[in-house]
């Protein structure tokens, strides 16, 4: 038998919190799920700092992975039942053809993240999205491996789905789009572990109400409401706890001691020190390949900070510890008129002895909850089809008051982040620093700059 | 007022998956989370190995004492309300006298856990019970400084009601006896993060039914059948969680790695290459202090096993390699007939090439579910006791069927591990090996040594 | 001890599959759920023909007093431990004073109601308020036995806080507002039995951030977002479940069964019948006194219509057989524009055969989510406010853009409602009625009238 | 197409909260449930009289009944999915020829059941059994009629499921063995409706290793502990909620309030009188057909318990008023040494003015949690049978220590009932039957009789 269609002599699965089971059915996804760029996926947590504020949510990115591949694997399950092509063309799901490709770019669509993914990227200028195409076109690696021995031309097919140009709208849709198995997962697993009630909704009946047609996935009006809800529980995660101040004062700790990092080692006599950071001096000089990546987890960094904890560099050592003993920063919310306050502020608190340039920050979190496609954008979203009985497709925001109210309305604050000392109240009568103090304090109002 | 008494101006949450909300009253109790030995528990996984079979158990050290510390503070709030005391000895509830040290208790009581903390001291000779009194009762530690602060004597008191020796034994049995805060938290946080249903019970109806008397606590035998239940519960996770034997073989090789390491840097050259484990260095010699001790955690271990993973030494590169890329071995069940087989195995284990010190190993599981008291047992249990409404009280076995069942009685099995390689049904018609394979196989039925 | 004060030598609890447990700690509240008025409760469900629908809805509305008492001592609770009041008129929370009024009146608020409320009201002119006042304070109820027994004036106390009159507005919000222990209970209940998920917000945070204050009931800021998915989850759940039309196509039968029964008993020879409903004949005559009322529950109303179902009336008998068996009537959603169409698709229906004033209505469904306090309205809502850190109040919709958008504006659909029948596809080829049902079909696409 | 053949063009769910969704797929499920027989089921509690003890367990026959329809649905698609026959008598799974069969079974398998069936059949020597199977063989029946339209001896293969002498012992486990879809059903049901957790079990994981043999269904070894936690779950079940002291008081009510009836309307003035119980005049006289049988449901039953409690007999409205209003009587247990009291009690009860044929009664709660196989019992059970990995059996009890602790034992108590009011403690000290309660309670410590 073709190794694309091997089927396991008997389903296997794994145990999951989510989804109860996760059943693997193809000799392909078992392979790529024993590869070992897919077991380091086990070593990078899902959502970063936002342990450090929910404490539950230390769960890795390859728990999500695996949800997300169960999800498509049920998506496809339903299309292959209710919606199974007849003709070419016809819009209706090619399940021989389309399904193993589906799933594995759902399993491998987070492969290329790295620990902290988003603050590492920032500031070592490096791109997940390219690394996860490297990973499943370099015949190097492990995963590569795999897919080739489907075809020659599946790895370039996985990729171009999680790429978003593989031609068939209807996968793309499944693994990247506003509803999609990705956002699914996350949803409801971010909420699992954090122990909020905000990112449930209905997965089953929206799995229920989904539908393939010509130009990709729609959703029976029927099931209006539970996509409804879907966008309501996301825009309430976003606001609860992907954007939650302290998450982020803790991303702004972690980048700063990444920056100081680059600049202590650049000196050539710290870079020979017992304790140096070998692994990550090919990001220092932006000259790293793929192997130095992915040596890289969320246990190589604390084991680096735990050294610095320990170094001669006041500063090096005050953000390691800071970040790994969990003293976040304070921050408070600024608006375009009161930003001409910052220097000001950050004057202030040089004084009071914090080198501004580490010890403080500004940071927007801005989600757009929902849009309507709009050829204008640079990257115009896929918006949301509902089908009614007779076929007609309608947008999601022109019938629901709900989620027209955010559509296409980012959602966020800009927060202003300044060491917590800067606040404190228990300073002594005679404290040097007193007035700095008071004169800081005077600027902040119901958790606002003033 | 005295730091001992002060509760926070307004009480504190943490959002907790298996609890809801644990609740912060004291300064010392949110002191003591914020100290860097508490903080050091975030990156201390709970169930080591067990996560590499249940993908959801990721949960850390730090999320369990943060559970244990609030199962304490409901029963201590219970007994304050039903069951306060009136007259010294009249065995019921001093809350103002037991309750800060009953929470302190909680919440340290694993503060001295090291990483995959049950192979690293057995291969180390370390005693996290031996280095949790020590970083209650060190005058260095951050903890001890908390502590000291409530009064001189407070570090010692806490810590001997982890070792059992507190004057009060309800204070004791809360924390530590056959059904204790620590015992019932982990059961369904182990279970919640799993995804298995083995580990619940009714937690509510357990603390209603709990009373302190003069000799620790008791149960209304009304509650026998949610107690009954709980240690139902404890025995299913045993037996299908903690005993699970894949875990048990990822353990094996954890500590076939551990020795391999500290022979191979034994010899002077190689403890000088590039990447060599300083830090494990104290504790392959055995001179290690607390500090050592504090400096590791799961990162650091996985840190080094990536570097040797590139190491020349070909076990500890291959053994580093089934770890972190999760090749586990195989087993299988052997009893006292069939243990004479074993050199027999090792022979051709051995035959096909493999090192059979690093590759092999026999491993025990067993389990108490429960006893009841005995005098002649080196460490005899306190044993459940039920009490009648008009106050006897009566052993819990004496009274469930189920539990008489198990009483006394260890369960669990006892495995030989070998690489899978011996089990390989794939090997080439020419495979030179393939005559070692066949005789291997011969003495393996239905997962048993026969 | 004065009776008002007398707490049970023991907590009593109820077990609460959405509560846990339900804590009884007053005697009062005990012998108010003893009292006969009280567990007739258990025979009048929650949620009427919803049942018929969502089949797990069989709860009753004796469960759902239960919850609203429980939510309102934990209100209590979080308010005598956070806010307690301690100089009269400083805002804050007067427990010894206003709990036990609140906790009756959250017991009691729905004791007025009869067997499938909305729809019996609607027929015999009946009104649950008036009922309930009537209950609380009349002398030969038990109910008002026990609450005389706290003190003369205590019956009224209890029934002005359910009429909203009562001088503390605390306790009127408690139980009567846009978001109270009422409301919270049933948007929880409904959805756990339904096995739907849109009811699900965090109650346990809402308490948390709930809070006295001079004029009522406000929320600290940082819980705007759970108050938010509370808006939410609401509105969910009248879209969904409460407005579902096949429910209200049975509340359209039920009603004219009713009336159908009215005038077919109004004919002395069919009144003195076998089987002739005795105890509604008060109500058809609309000369009923509290006995009469209480008599009633579903089970009365259906053993009638299982009597009815064998009746010599046709009407009576087969509008009987459709509601007992469950045979819902069809409805598509008509406006103003397409109203002018009624009349005909009428006369279609009674060639048809069917008599259209029994066998067709029309039946709006609209609720208003949630609204400002608008002065000019009859009966103006009190709104949701919000305190800031400082003390300010801030009304929910200024910041919620999700809330703003459904501020004030009624959602729901307006229906007519039709036999099946009228439907029918495999009508044979010479079916006389045929041209009538097409002509009737051609008004009807989407489930809209055209 | 044929009818048994015809598949609905679409999938219709009903929303489920146990198992989420019940999927109808055959146009015959979905005709069974329309019929009149099968909708009355939702008029009779599945429960009785433990709704008056656990008030979230309203849930009806109706529900339950969907939910082992819709547990066999999964079992059968898990056999046709893994273990479809390949030749006739290889003891795998005819999907074809046995699914819609099993299906009409395991809706069906309660249809007889009438209101508080226990109790009524106990004092109407009437047999639910009996019924089922003339509701399902009886020309004029609409379930029959359904059935017929599958072919003419579809209605008795169907009965000869239920019955236990259908052929193939697979579909006759599947609905009805010591490991069935009933049972499976019932226990998760009555768990999530009485708001406990003893009845939880993992009936994912059952249903995975469940599997068709020649003889019947086995388990997969490697589930040997999720069946075990099954039986254990079925074992506190019985323990905490279907032996419940309260809930079994009010059966006895029940039956001594039916009791009195037949005896008080065997008078013909009585038998006259308005509201004298037409209904159930047949029952008195052992004189009913199905018609009469199929018009009773619970409202009927407490309709006329309200019209006695209205009775000028004291006994039958005391005991109609001691039902509704929920005024169980208490209960001691005894054992055989304790026995020979219970005349010596009675008499006191009489004494203190009660008739103890109506106010007192002895009775017995036992079940046989599991058993072996034992031809020597009258109606032998199936024993649960194990498969290893070679195919070889191996009953549970024998593996399994916990089971084999309870396998074979009956469990429960045998109690005596009586007023409560032979407890009073608050007797005023000159009342005359002081003695008499002082007497009676001397015999009664710690909940038995002494």
């Amino acid at each position: 038998m073709a190794y694309r269609d091997e089927r396991l002599p008997r389903e296997k699965v794994f145990r999951d919190p989510v989804h109860n089971y996760i059943y693997i059915q193809h000799q392909v996804i078992l392979d790529l799920i024993n590869t070992k760029e897919f077991q380091r996926l086990r070593r990078i947590k899902q959502l970063g700092t936002a342990s450090l504020v929910f404490h539950g949510a230390e769960h890795t990115r390859f728990t999500h992975s695996l949800g997300v591949y169960e999800i498509t694997r049920r998506i496809c399950d339903n299309f292959k039942r209710n919606y199974p092509t007849k003709t070419a063309g016809d819009g209706l799901w090619d399940d021989d053809k389309e399904r193993l490709v589906a799933l594995c770019a759902a399993l491998l669509h987070d492969i290329g993240h790295g620990p902290y993914s988003h603050t590492f990227e920032h500031i070592f200028n490096t791109d997940h999205e390219v690394i996860t195409a490297e990973i499943l076109t370099s015949p190097e690696t492990e995963v590569n491996q795999v897919l080739r021995a489907v075809s020659p031309e599946f790895p370039e097919q996985v990729a171009s789905v999680i790429q978003k140009t593989y031609p068939n709208p209807q996968v793309v849709q499944m693994i990247s789009s506003q509803i999609d198995a990705d956002r699914m997962d996350y949803l409801l697993r971010d909420a699992y572990h954090t122990g909020t009630k905000y990112g449930t909704f209905d997965l089953t009946r929206i799995l229920r109400v989904m539908r393939p047609y010509r130009d990709g996935i729609a959703f029976q009006i029927s099931g209006m409401h539970a996509v409804e809800d879907y966008i309501m529980s996301r825009f309430q995660m976003y606001q609860q706890i992907y954007f939650h101040p302290t998450s982020r004062s803790m991303e702004v700790i972690l980048s700063h001691l990444l920056l100081r990092a680059r600049e202590y080692y650049s000196n050539a006599d710290n870079a020979n020190e017992m304790g140096a950071p070998y692994l990550l001096f090919p990001f220092f000089k932006h000259e790293f390949d793929l192997d130095d990546y992915l040596l890289l987890d969320d246990g190589t960094l604390t084991t680096y900070f735990a050294h610095w904890r320990q170094s001669g560099d006041p500063i090096l050592s005050d953000l390691s510890h800071r970040f790994l003993d969990r003293k976040p920063l304070k921050s408070v919310i600024y608006t375009s008129e009161t930003e001409h306050e910052l220097p000001g502020l950050r004057d202030l608190i040089e004084k009071a002895g914090f080198n501004a340039k580490y010890y403080t920050a500004t940071n927007n979190s801005y989600d757009l909850p929902y849009d309507a496609y709009d050829p204008k954008m640079k990257k115009p979203l896929t918006q949301i089809e509902l089908m009614e009985e007779d076929g007609d497709l309608i947008e999601l925001s022109s019938v629901s008051a709900l989620v027209n109210a955010i559509t296409g309305k980012f959602s966020g604050d800009q927060r202003f982040f300044f060491p917590r000392e800067m606040l404190q109240n228990n300073a002594a009568d005679t404290d040097l620093f007193d007035p700095i103090y008071q004169a800081f304090q005077q600027h902040i109002h119901n958790d606002t700059l003033i």
